[in-house]
C-alpha cells in the first residue's frame, strides 16, 4: 500500500482548518476533535455523519439493548492527587456506559506499555484498576497487553503507559437517554462541584507545580444514575463533562438537539480552591475536565424528584439545578453572569493552555 | 500516591524472572506475556487466577450470552503487504470474538495519535478500518481519540498511531467453545497455510527488508466460524494463532485443558515462500504470527463434517487435520517431524528474533 506518508489513496472530504498533521488540540474534546470526527473519521470509516455523537452507542444484542463505549487514557502524570490513570480508566468507561442509561456489566482493559516501564508502576496502576472496578461493581473480564519501544522523549520521565478500556451495559426497557432528547422547558442539573480533576492534574504537571489541596473527583457514577432512574425513567440526557468541561458538554447537547441552553453562572458549584487556581492560570472553569460529575437534562415535571434522588446519593449530595433548555438562541449556550450580564459559551478550539505570563 | 517509580504500595506476589521493568518480550505472546498476566495483572486486578485465559470473555447480559474481547494494535510499519494496522485492528477483534463462538455485532475503536501524524495517514488507516468492518459485516459503533506528544525516537518514522478495538458478539445457545474443552481423541484442524502475516510484516521492517511476494493473511473469520457451527455446535476449542503462532496457541490449549497434543509437522500447510523466509531468518514457522487463520479442536465424530464445511468456505479452502489430542504427555505439544522424529514444542519466551549473523 506504499509509503505511509503518501497522500495518494485518501483525500480529505472537507478541509480541517488547513492542518495536514495531527495537533494536540485534536484530542482536546473541543472544535478540533469534533472536526476530526466529522470530517475524517466518519467519512473514512464510511459511517453516516448524521448519526448522533454519544458517550456510548446503543446496540441490540438478541433483544437486549446494550450500551457500548470505549476510551483511551493517556494522562500525564500517571499518578495525581486523588487518583491515577488506573482508576480513571475504570471510572471513565463505567460513566460513559451509564450516561446512555446502561447498567455497566463488564469492562475490558488494553495496555500499551513502553519498554523500561517499572513493573512496580504497572502493578500499582493495575491494582488501582482492580479497586476501582470493585468499587463500581463492574468486573474487568478481558484484556490485552502490548509492548512498544521506549520513547526517548520520555525515558526516565513519568510516561510509559496507556490504557484503553471498553465497557458494556444493559439499558433497561423504557430508558432512552441521548443528547437529541433535550427539550424546551427541561431543567439542567449538575451533580456537584466542577473543575476538580482538571485542576488536580494540572497542579502536578511537570513545570507547573503549584500548591493546592484539590483532589481529582475520579469516581464511578453508575450507582447515582440508577438512583436517578428509579426517580424517573424520563431523564432526557446524561453526560459526564470530561474533556472540554461543562461548557463543551452543554454546547454539544445544544448543537445536537438544536435547542438553546441557559445557565446561571452563580448556580454552578465551583470550590474556592478551584476558582483560585483557575484565576491564577487564566483558565475558564467551565472548560476544565471533571471525572466524577454528570449533567442531567430532565423534564420540568420530573426535575424535583430526580434532584431529590441525587442529593440523597453520596455522589450527588451537592447536586443543583443550574439552568434550563430554551427556544431562544437554538444551538447556543448562554451563561448569565453573577453581575446580570449574558455571555455566549462557545466550544473551545482544542485544549486550554495555562496563562504563561 | 507518591512518585510513580516508588516501589512502596505494591509488591510482586511471585518473581517475574528477575525483571523489574517491562521488556519487549512481555508483549510477545509467549512465556513472559503469560507470566505478566498470571503474576502481575491477575493478582493486582484482584481477579481469581484460576480463570481460563481466552481470546474473549463470556458475559451474561440479561439472559443473552455475549463474547467480549479487546486488543491493542501497535504494528510497525503501519502499512505492509496485504494490509495495514486498520484492517488488522478490525479483523483481529472480530476473530477474537468469533473464537468464543460469538457472532460479532459491534466494534469500538480507540485511537492514540502522536502529534505530527499526517492526517492523510490517519485517513488511510480509518478507511481501511471501514472497508474491513463492512467486509466482516460488523459495524464500528463507538470510538475515541487521544493525542500524545510526539516521540523523538520515532519522529519522521513510520510510527505515530496505536489503535485499540473491542468487540461484542452474541454466543448462540448450546455453543460452549473454550480451551479447557479439548478432550482426548479430538482432532486438531488448521484452516489454512500458516506464517504469512509474520513474514510479510518482518519483510518490510526497517533494516530487514528482503524481497518476497508474501502478503499478510489479515482476514475476518466470523463467516467461516458460522459455517463450522452449522456443521456442528460441538466444536470444543477455537483459537486464532496470532502472536506466538500456531506453536504458542497449541501449547496454551494443552496447558489449559491438561491434555497432550500431537501434531504432524508435514501435515501443517506452509507456503514455500514462508518456509524460505523462515529458513533465511532462522525463525520457527510454528511461532510466526497469523491474522486470518484458526485452529479448531473438534470431537473425532464431528471432524469430517466440520472440515467439509471449512473447505467449502472461501476462508477455509486449504483446511487440514494436523493432529489430535492425546492422553500421553499432558500439558505438552509434541510435533512428529517429516523424518519420523518427535520434538517437544515449547511456549516461546518472548518474541522471536531474526537471525542476525
Amino acid at each position: 500500500m506504499g509509503d505511509p506518508a503518501d497522500f495518494e489513496g485518501w483525500s480529505c472530504p472537507a478541509p480541517l482548518r488547513g492542518y495536514d498533521r495531527v495537533v494536540t488540540g485534536h484530542g482536546g474534546g473541543g472544535k478540533l476533535s469534533l472536526e476530526l470526527v466529522e470530517h475524517l473519521f466518519l467519512p473514512a470509516l464510511g459511517i453516516d455523519g448524521a448519526g448522533e455523537l454519544h458517550d456510548a452507542a446503543a446496540v441490540d444484542a438478541g433483544g437486549v439493548r446494550l450500551a457500548f463505549s470505549t476510551d483511551s487514557y493517556v494522562v500525564q502524570p500517571l499518578f495525581f492527587p486523588g487518583g491515577c490513570i488506573g482508576d480513571l480508566a475504570v471510572n471513565g468507561t463505567v460513566n460513559d456506559v451509564a450516561m446512555r442509561g446502561g447498567r455497566p456489566i463488564a469492562l475490558s482493559a488494553g495496555f500499551v506499555l513502553e519498554e523500561g516501564l517499572p513493573l512496580a508502576t504497572l502493578g500499582r496502576v493495575a491494582e488501582a484498576m482492580g479497586v476501582a472496578a470493585r468499587a463500581a461493581g463492574v468486573p474487568l473480564v478481558t484484556g490485552d497487553t502490548k509492548v512498544v519501544d521506549a520513547c526517548k522523549a520520555t525515558a526516565g520521565g513519568a510516561s510509559g503507559l496507556f490504557v484503553n478500556t471498553a465497557g458494556i451495559g444493559v439499558i433497561p426497557p423504557g430508558v432512552d437517554i441521548r443528547p437529541r432528547r433535550a427539550t424546551i422547558g427541561d431543567r439542567v442539573i449538575v451533580s456537584g462541584p466542577i473543575g476538580l480533576h482538571g485542576v488536580a492534574v494540572m497542579a502536578t504537571r511537570a513545570g507547573l507545580e503549584f500548591e493546592t489541596t484539590v483532589q481529582s473527583d475520579s469516581a464511578p457514577l453508575n450507582g447515582l444514575v440508577e438512583a436517578m432512574l428509579e426517580a424517573s425513567t424520563e431523564i432526557h440526557v446524561l453526560r459526564d463533562p470530561t474533556r472540554g468541561g461543562l461548557g463543551a458538554t452543554l454546547c454539544e447537547i445544544a448543537g445536537s438537539a438544536g435547542v438553546g441552553i441557559e445557565v446561571s453562572e452563580s448556580a454552578v458549584p465551583v470550590p474556592d480552591e478551584v476558582a483560585a487556581a483557575c484565576a491564577l492560570l487564566g483558565l475558564d472553569v467551565m472548560q476544565v475536565a471533571n471525572e466524577g460529575k454528570l449533567v442531567a437534562i430532565v423534564p420540568d415535571a420530573d426535575a424535583d424528584a430526580v434532584l431529590e434522588a441525587m442529593v440523597r446519593h453520596p455522589r450527588g449530595r451537592e447536586a443543583r439545578v443550574i439552568g434550563s433548555v430554551t427556544d431562544e438562541h437554538p444551538g447556543m449556550v448562554v451563561a448569565c453572569t453573577a453581575l446580570g450580564g449574558r455571555r455566549v459559551m462557545d466550544l473551545p478550539l482544542g485544549e486550554q493552555l495555562p496563562r504563561i505570563c
